[in-house]
Formats: C-alpha cells, sequence, structure tokens
C-alpha cells in the first residue's frame, strides 16, 4: 500500500477526492428509520457548507448550481452525522429531514419503487412506499 | 412535466439511466441494520447479472472490469430487495453481507470515519465503529 493510500484509508485528515467535474456523490438517509432518502452530488463548496452549517448543501448537476436542501421546499436536512469513505470519494448524511419528504416527485425518498430479483428478459418496476406525502406542485412554485 | 420524465419517474418500466461512462450509482445498506454498507458503480452488464442471479455485481472503474462482490474475499452480497430511485440513475441494494464485511480495508463498513460539524476550517476526522473484522491482507490474496 502506498502512503498515500494509507493516509487517504487510515488516516484523519479530511482529503476528500472529486471527480473530474468536481463532484463526489452524497448518500443520505433518515438518521431515525435508517431508510435511504436519496442520492446527491457536492462540489467543494458543498461539502464546506454543509460541515460549517450542519444543513445538506448539494450541487445540482442539471441546473449546474450549488442548492441547498429545502430552499425552495422548505424541506431542509438537518445533518445528525456526516462520515466519509475508505477512499474519500463519498459522503454519507444521517439526516433529520424537516418537512415531508425529500423527493421532488412528493414522497419520502426517492427510492419508491423495487425491481424484482431472480429473472431474465424485460424488468416491470413495484410500487413500495410509494405514497405521495406532499404535493410537489404546490411546494416547488415555478416563477 | 414531460411524458418522458413522467414515464421515468412514475412509470414501471425500468429504464435505468446510465452516465456518459455506462454507469450508475449504487448504495449498498445492510438489510438488518440498515447500516451504509458501501458505494458502488454498475454498468448494464452488472445490473443484469445481480437482477438475473440475487447476487451483488459492480464495475471496478479503477480495474475497468465487472466483478463480483467477494469473488476474491468470499463475501459476497445477497440481495433482499433491489430499489431504483425517482429519475432512474441510482440504485439501492438491500443486502444480506456473507462473511465478515464489505470494505478492502477489513471493516464492516466503508463508512469508518466521520467529520465533526459546525465548524471552519480544516476538517479532522474520528474514527467511528472502526473496527476492523477481517484482516484484509489474509483475505485479498495478491497472485
Amino acid at each position: 500500500m502506498s502512503s498515500s493510500t494509507r493516509d487517504i484509508e487510515e488516516g484523519l485528515a479530511f482529503t476528500p477526492k472529486f471527480d473530474a467535474d468536481g463532484l463526489l456523490t452524497a448518500v443520505v438517509t433518515d438518521a431515525r428509520s435508517g431508510d435511504l432518502l436519496m442520492v446527491a452530488h457536492m462540489n467543494a463548496e458543498a461539502v464546506v457548507k454543509t460541515i460549517e452549517t450542519g444543513e445538506a448543501w448539494y450541487y445540482s448537476r442539471s441546473r449546474k448550481k450549488l442548492w441547498k436542501k429545502g430552499e425552495s421546499s422548505g424541506h431542509v436536512q438537518r445533518v445528525i452525522e456526516l462520515r466519509v469513505d475508505c477512499d474519500q470519494d463519498a459522503l454519507w448524511l444521517k439526516v433529520e429531514q424537516l418537512g415531508s419528504g425529500a423527493c421532488h416527485t412528493g414522497r419520502r425518498s426517492c427510492f419508491y419503487r423495487a425491481a424484482p430479483l431472480g429473472q431474465k428478459g424485460a424488468v416491470r418496476l413495484e410500487f413500495r412506499d410509494a405514497e405521495k406525502t406532499f404535493d410537489p406542485s404546490a411546494v416547488y412554485k415555478t416563477s
């Protein structure tokens, strides 16, 4: 193992590894239920703002901008714990999700469909925990 | 909302959205504890093999090859449930982790360090659940 690999994996210096686009992956779970709420991306500024404020900031690849979760919806995420993985290219945010949900479709979690296992050919998804907890058209007002 | 966005978000056709490198993000949690074990990537072949076999296959960006989790270590992941997110560019695998851990560093989870919140400046990580559950040098034999 090279000394730099050892530092990254076993050290206590926080040296996040951003990809070619300057991003890393953020996995966001509900601190109470443990359920996966969403997967997002962070640039360096989002990481700094999240650590400094204790609220979740991300980088939107589609809108090409920094955003604070809840800035439109009010559904802010209070970060209870922030962890980094072995090679420091992914973060795990355990959050208290304020408001009714994390998903822009109006659901608590973005992961509301399952793929059946053990079969070949075309996959037909099944809804799981897919009930809507808020009305996205009322929450995300387009100006 | 365009009809294609509606199909992707509200439909039951599984149409995974791979990035420019042909990959999507796979978030892997322990089906019993709910803990995040690892974050990995899948290409189309890894997705198909995971669905068909019910065991986790990934794509290694560093080794540029398809790999079955546990092929070296024996630490196979039995997939209990496979979910897809709203825009179908991320998967959530709830797995039964066989063997002593998911992380190549010898730990159960890759997320064994936390960043303290609410502070400015350089971040010093803290170990959390960082005890090693197996000896990686004994498990990953280099040929």
